[in-house]
């Protein structure tokens, strides 16, 4: 019974998240659930104090710093839980003492400048709020006097992406939820980088911390213990029972990464998928991009019909031809395509045929 | 391959979370990784916001009411992130104003206590520390001028259950991880139910909680947005990504606990299992209890070796037997035999068997 799950027609999934992983990982994770390690134990019934999980732990912790490229310097690498969502307010309650710096490129960063307000003063550093987040701003100064500047690498819903980090000298952290993984960059330049796992990493359930050491323990607050990154660090992420089943899916992830040629090599193929798309995005007269060339993501590509009337019409192929996950999220209409690492090629470029063939069609 | 799980020895699980899920739950929950509802899709990369899912989340929600008899009543079921230990700040985050009552009973409470004094005064009503919590204090009373009474239902690592709840004028919270599903209570003299998955409920990754809607919005604090239990009712334990897969195999575990009788049929096998073992912890001249009998648990029993010498046979015999997850908690050495409700009688019988057989081998 088991064996038998490809009896449907192939699909092409442009979820945004939860989301699309590579087939190997799925049937793994599958394995594990029947029998980890050949143990005669189900993964989600082993002790997570056993040696297979703790092994697992810290597997996971030591390809995060091997994939960033930052083992050997000041980094902890945590697995917790309750996803970014948690992190907006985690990371304010240990490293906001008076004032911090945020930018705000969407509905995630806006977020987490909400949160952020409870602990202190925010300094609104620039927004694009006034085109509904359609570019990346760029003229702003991030300034000496706060405690730590914000940003979000990759804006899921809008598409856009930053593709210059601008230096400063305070701490700079960033949620990189929906890119993690999908291009270099040099990791060392972010004092704490966080990502919920369930777009480029793994399933929902577990959320990543990458913090340099030493920007804690400078805050006065009383911080609960399950909001102290420091108590996760002293505990190696086993402070309490972790997210089991999310960190080991996480760890297959990564080690398909790794054997598919590391981040370098995704990011190749993530920029050859994401120039298919908007490729045909531009020259098709039937489609118009959302976000602003130069901030476009090469994760979420978002665009929609010039003329609605052919939406049924295209819906209907775009179900024909098995690709799911692709309507816009509420906030920008449209369509939007995620191609996380785990997306192959032939998945864009189905896509991208039934666009094409919008055209000979209406 | 997948279907070849079975090659290894016959495991008997007694490990104290995560712990033993029914055989049957395990396989579907297998299936679902590979494909969910014959989708095509696994379940670890559908949406959140899918209807698949929604649909999921909605008939656990259902099912946790319909299991407590609690529908139609004023609570509110949310299937959370973070485990207890981010219940003991979010609980007094939410409805502690000045100062709680706490019943001190092992080392989770202990801890809730720790957190909830960062919030309040705390009353700690009673505590059995002196004699390394080996029992449950009895004779206190429950102030009425304080927000809330706590408590914790059942102490995993000392083996002790709460056999009869308290009246109290004032909200009665209570952490039932390790023992939730498996008796009969009026769950409706509680105001607010949390418990971490991984023990009686489901694979670690979700947390639920049951909360009665009228004690909420009485606290003027600020409170972060994950934090606030009122978010998460607003949307239906889907304001954020919620743990998918964690969630959905508590669904089917609750499924099967419904097919199989229910509570009340899960508590006769429970009583029948606890029976069995503790009689041979008495009879038996090799052992001897840890907990005070009038207040043993019947998912947690722990014990010890009278003459630690016999530790290595005994050791062995359990390997040899199959038996695993059965050392005790640091905090008291000895054994600790956990029997959830996946827990077949049968494993009992083999635990039993090996520890009589002590007698015929020293």
């Amino acid at each position: 019974m088991l064996l038998n799950s490809d009896h449907s027609m192939k699909k092409h999934n442009f979820s945004a998240g939860p989301s699309i992983l590579p087939k190997e990982v799925i049937i793994q994770a599958a394995e594990s659930v029947l029998d980890i390690n050949e143990s005669g134990l189900s993964l989600l019934e082993i002790s997570h104090r056993s040696k297979a999980f703790i092994d697992i732990m810290e597997e996971a912790r030591s390809l995060v710093l091997e994939l960033t490229k930052l083992n050997g310097k000041d980094y902890s690498v945590l697995f917790l839980q309750g996803g970014a969502s948690t992190q907006f307010s985690m990371v304010p309650y240990n490293i906001l003492s008076k004032k911090a710096a945020y930018l705000d490129t969407g509905s995630w960063s806006s977020k987490a400048i909400k949160e952020a307000k409870l602990f202190g003063e925010i300094n609104e550093v620039a927004s694009s709020k006034d085109s509904n987040y359609n570019y990346i701003p760029k003229n702003y100064k991030i300034p000496d006097n706060c405690d730590y500047f914000h940003c979000t690498s990759n804006n899921t819903i809008y598409g856009t992406q930053i593709r210059k980090f601008q230096s400063s000298k305070i701490p700079k952290v960033c949620d990189m939820s929906s890119d993690i993984f999908s291009r270099q960059l040099d990791f060392s330049k972010f004092d704490l980088i966080y990502a919920g796992a369930q777009k480029n990493l793994g399933p929902a359930g577990a959320t990543i911390v990458i913090v340099k050491n030493s920007i804690l323990g400078k805050s006065s607050r009383n911080i609960p213990s399950m909001m102290d990154y420091q108590t996760h660090i002293n505990k190696s992420s086993l402070y309490n029972t972790p997210p089991v089943f999310s960190v080991y899916v996480s760890l297959l992830n990564m080690r398909w990464l790794k054997s598919n040629g590391g981040i370098k090599r995704l990011e190749e193929i993530n920029t050859k998928k994401a120039t298919i798309l908007y490729s045909e995005i531009d020259i098709n007269p039937h489609f118009k991009g959302y976000a602003k060339e130069e901030d476009r993501s090469i994760m979420n590509a978002t665009f929609s019909l010039i003329n609605d009337d052919f939406k049924e019409t295209f819906d209907s192929m775009l179900k024909n031809a098995g690709i799911v996950g692709i309507n816009g999220h509420r906030n920008i209409g449209g369509y939007r395509a995620s191609m996380y690492n785990a997306m192959p090629i032939d998945s864009v470029k189905t896509l991208v045929e039934v666009m094409s063939e919008l055209e000979n069609k209406v």
